[in-house]
């Protein structure tokens, strides 16, 4: 939507057509991704932190029926009135929730139920797109619902992921391998920032982006360093081997009560068989792949790994400021997730002329930044309030976008985030230091 | 099987065309039972406690492969080696096993895979049937295999009320109600027993029986008396409206605990909207049935009741003892599980003639006699001793057997069993007390 | 109290002065036990099964207050109604109860004023002696009284062990070995018992004795045989060298599910340094003793020993039948606890002339018998029929006494009951079998 | 310490007499803070974030026995090995450490055992003093070792306050109220502040500070303004009375999930009886006090406060930049903790002049920032640098210090941090908004 956004006139509305195509692009590509799962996969929630398949069909829906369809449509009549409640995640101020962890008890409704509602709710949408397209209040609401799907078209890959992975014979959830790792690995660049006074945040009028990257404002930085590339799997490799996960002078404290609690010795999906690392993907179970960027860390593992190499995590502020003056970042490879055959997802955002690879499409990076307000922030009125702003407490945030996030939904403002012990999300690291 | 067996001269083995045929009701009976649910129904687990369904269809499989298939035919050959451990339940000696509580994660293989291999294993067993019908001890593990098989129809049908009930739209598994309300109830009546040196226990050579079972022997009892109905809805409501869960001195202190920490105020599947009690069951919600069995109660329930009424839990050997001098309690009603259209469940098992009614097939009653090994108990050799008495601890036997347990799969002389705090199985009470 | 009233004449009340006599011997007795210990050691709860030994020292003082001085003094203070509740260990019929776990929490009121009011107590109970000696209704609680501080003494022992346990410094509560090693191990003999009808529970009209002891009645035992001796510390060993902790047949299903959670690989107080095995005990850390009783066993250590050594535990039952025919099993030599110096605790109980060695005061003996009802019992009215009725759920007899049991509180009828879990109480095992 | 550092001229060194008299004065406030205090209540951990006051007098001198002496003095023999460990906090580097729940069960060794061991390393630090007063080095570590044993001083309080508070009989530390109520209230004011390019943190060669402190460096902040005192007690039980703790829209996710999960209706401390509120504290249960600040709030509490009154919690550079404006904020009133007979603790920190009130000295203030590392930050090297920054993770900062915060500790750039739930520090908040 702001690919779209981006090159439209501010002062001309996109019509109805552009939005209804745009509607049909992202709520079809939901629709390839769950192609190659069937009804008992789309069933089950493999931990209280992922969701079902088939929940995040609903609740998808169920934000264009709460958010759009009920306020816009004279006496809207829903598809199924229970389906508010139970497919609800967490706005409180629509009422009632059924409760997060029991999601995978719902085998009624089915999923063929479930895409019957999407049918019909696609079907309404494209009537109220008709009437409502020069309506500005209408569309950001729109934009917002296509956005909101994309980031489940991502959480759909890792709770399927985890899924896959809960089962001891390591199904897969595609057969071609996917080529995260490139061609040849570089020893690593440090790339030099000056910092001093720069500006971070969305900047008001240049296409959608949420209410966590607003307002756009200045900071200080001082002069730092960022890695021209990620972490690779075999650099991590030699954390471990060096003795990474038996030596607390590395940990922060809660760290290392959490990977004692968790008897955790590696990233997630890394598995050891006779002597050799394999790590389990979308793809299957596949031998490590040395040169690959290192994914599927907590935040305590990256920022270990880190101190190891004698370095630090950079701030998000850093690595807005980075990405900012990147001059080629945008062009990031036309096969992503929503543009490619699904089943080959994406390349490797490789950035020849740029100074820093893998900025964007790969896994995203964790960033020393506690997630929080920006000065001035101002959260929408309403539920559509609840969407950012509740969450910033205990959560850190990654920046970046990974493989499977959508290239129509990615930009340097974007914030992710996630609990420092959360490792199911598709992200890894960039080294960052003090200048020197 | 026993109905075959106990009619049988025991000089004279079974035919292999009378082996084939009762394996064939008992795994068809199985499948019938599934026939109301869809994929996704057969997928989840609820709770640690119960099982997926599909896994229930892939265990009973399992057994037979396991036990018959592999030992029995030559350069067998498995349809899956993977099966061997994911569908093991608890035998240790059999190998590894998939954590119970995640069960319901393998969503691969699909419920398709599942039943092409009941198939398989079926085609595989007839062969094999035909071949060492004459053998005693095939034949001996064939029926434990068919009684396992009959145990988890029964499982089947406490798993999916568990999980319908886990819905908050709350799917009804059959749409006719089950009959389980006498047409007229009874003032409660004793029945009074003189005690003395009675014998309990499966005599050998009289058909099927589980090793737990056996051996019978001869055990002392006191003058008692036995109600001669269950315990009905009503009733146990005039408990709950007489402040039973709000008093200690009612409870084992256990129970107290147990109560206070679940925030019980009434049975399993007990729901008060508006000011009327619900009951949940298998054909969905429906109004308090005042003259039916209470069902889903947990010993501590059961306990503070009798206690509550003056009286207390029958011990099960005060049981058996009464329901063989039953003269009629083998004539319960043809339309049982196995026998009736599965939508139309049992009816009550009413004696017109004998002193005891409700004996059989509508709730099981639990007793206050801790499950452990007869005297001379000695489980069998290998996996199969795993059977039983490997659980002899901290549970407490019920007898009688519910609607849902198969005709020919219960006797006077079986022994269930769960812990103290269970409350999902159709477990009910019958009041007994010392003779005056 | 049990000898007094033993070599009484039923018809002749025992006099005041010979009941304060009692009092004052069982009351200091506590207090001895005490006196190696400090405020610190007094104050603390090192588990919430344990109990701080200033509360066992107040609510045996609570406990006189309550059922004795309470309802017999006219006008009656208490000395600080705050420990009316504080103090109360689980009577509900009393009211509320400080929580259990949290007893450690109470530094005020201090030690010194709790021995305050033991002293307070102590002056009320001996005027109240002397005006109620005649009434046997007030004589019954005093025993009740009596051998229910008597129990705590043996708690204390226990919960001092546990305390000092917790502490890396691994103190000792005495300085003197307590000699448990007998002077020569003999070889295990089995001795025969022919089984039959015999009797069991104590007769009314022969001394004290708790409600669960009652009513004594007739049972049937098959023909059976006991070891001579408990189990020692070398046999155990034997079974943990052989692999016994690793391996699940040989275990209760939640058993090795106990001792997997835990990582137990030997019983409470064992620790290996150096590929030494030592044992902690009320004297300190020491070598192992071969020849020595093992104990601090779970139920589940105890039966899964017993299957290894192709044996069994004995049914209450069997104990106590077996106990009755021991002429000289009285014939307990008199160091035991109350008789003796505290710090040179229990010597063996040997038995020269009968053919069970070790039957009283050496370790506590597993049973495999749930604890129940026996056939009639009636727990007393009242809050005092709390005493033992309620605990009846999921607990195992022990049978026999501990060196830590006063001789003056132990019987052949008497029923000990703890979790399969509970490991810190001073038990062991004895095997039994089948005759052949 | 930093008093006299701050009038010392940098190039003179403190004589080792005027060290000493530090030293002591340090010491001997502790042992006066625990005078009223028996050795029961100084061996009581009452939850796992606290420790005994047993454990803070001794872990206090482990770090001067383990950081000074153990360098400093050749041949160096440890009053006790063992101690070396067992009152070790968290320091990795240095060795094992005792788990932190489990301090409250070392009865042994004794409180007078330790009080032993702090005289002796009392002479031992005199000598020490006395030799290597002119090694910066050694001087540095000593300053660290008193600011450490200031903190333990304030933690000594708020552990006794929470032991307190875990018996029911709610025993009180100190006879005299604590006099936290201003005379008169005033209306909340608020004072406007421009932001700009600002300065925070230490300035190195000004005196003692934490690592954590530094380095001083320059920050962005929009304009601003905050309230002019701290939120009363009675403005929060407006809050309470207004639903704030049934209003899920006024929390942040985390802080809705945790007052659910523990119940939470009103701050720690806070107890309602017969419809009256109550507040218990050093001084025992007494009458809320209307005009006193609030205290005791979680970060959730505070932050949902600010919320409910439209107001914000201010970021801690704004909190520093605004008292390093506040001319006076030194003219503390000198009775603070270590000045003050310790039964009459603090009074207000009254502010005629200036235009913020009780910036230091009342209550710790929470602030929106999470705790993480100052552009440059650098710990120290080896077991020093454990000090502070491996806490870097899921904590907010407090400023201002509270009534029981010792005077000579404070400073404008002081970070006081704790996890969000926590509330048994002294904590409460003063409101910030966005300048309008």
């Amino acid at each position: 939507m702001n690919v779209h956004v981006a090159h439209q006139n501010v002062s001309e509305a996109p019509t109805a057509r552009a939005l209804i195509r745009e509607y049909d692009r992202v709520r079809q590509t939901t629709l390839a991704l769950v192609d190659p799962l069937n009804a008992e996969d789309c069933q089950v929630q493999s931990m209280p932190d992922a969701s079902p398949v088939k929940w995040h069909l609903a609740h998808t829906t169920w934000f264009f029926d709460t958010f759009l369809l009920s306020e816009y449509t004279p006496q809207y009549t829903p598809f199924d009135p229970a389906f508010r409640v139970i497919f609800n995640s967490y706005y409180n101020t629509v009422g009632a929730q059924h409760p997060r962890p029991h999601r995978g008890l719902l085998t009624r409704p089915t999923l063929a139920r479930v895409l019957e509602w999407r049918d019909r709710v696609d079907e309404q949408m494209h009537a109220a797109i008709r009437i409502h397209a020069d309506d500005p209040r209408f569309v950001a609401r729109l934009e917002l619902g296509l956005h909101h799907e994309q980031q489940h078209q991502e959480l759909i890959l890792m709770d399927v992921q985890h899924l896959f992975w809960s089962n001891p014979l390591f199904p897969a959830y595609c057969e071609q391998a996917i080529p995260l790792e490139p061609a040849t690995t570089s020893p690593l660049r440090w790339v030099a920032y000056a910092g001093g006074r720069v500006r971070i945040g969305h900047e008001s009028g240049t296409g959608f982006a949420f209410d966590n990257e607003q307002p756009a404002h200045d900071t200080l930085l001082q002069a730092y360093e960022l890695g021209h590339r990620l972490v690779t799997q075999q650099e991590y490799l030699d954390f471990i081997d060096d003795g990474g996960y038996r030596r607390p002078e590395l940990w922060l404290s809660s760290g290392w009560d959490t990977i004692s609690a968790h008897g955790w010795q590696a990233p997630l999906y890394w598995l050891e068989q006779d002597g050799e690392w394999h790590v389990f993907g979308l793809h299957g179970m596949q031998a490590l792949q040395a040169a690959a960027p290192v994914s599927h860390l907590s935040y305590y593992e990256a920022d270990a790994y880190a101190r190891w190499a004698g370095a630090r995590l950079p701030t998000e502020a850093e690595w807005e400021a980075a990405a900012r003056q990147q001059h080629s970042w945008q062009e990031r490879p036309a096969n992503l997730l929503e543009h490619s055959a699904l089943r080959t997802l994406p390349a490797l955002s490789q950035d020849a002329t740029g100074s820093l690879l893998q900025l964007i499409g790969d896994a995203w990076e964790w960033t020393s930044s506690a997630y929080a307000a920006y000065p001035g922030f101002r959260p929408g009125a309403g539920a559509i309030g609840e969407y950012n702003g509740k969450f910033m407490c205990n959560q850190y945030v990654l920046r970046g976008g990974s493989f499977a996030t959508p290239a129509s939904h990615i930009r340097h403002s974007y914030r992710n985030f996630f609990p420092a012990e959360a490792r199911w999300q598709f992200g890894g690291l960039r080294l960052a230091r003090d200048a020197v």
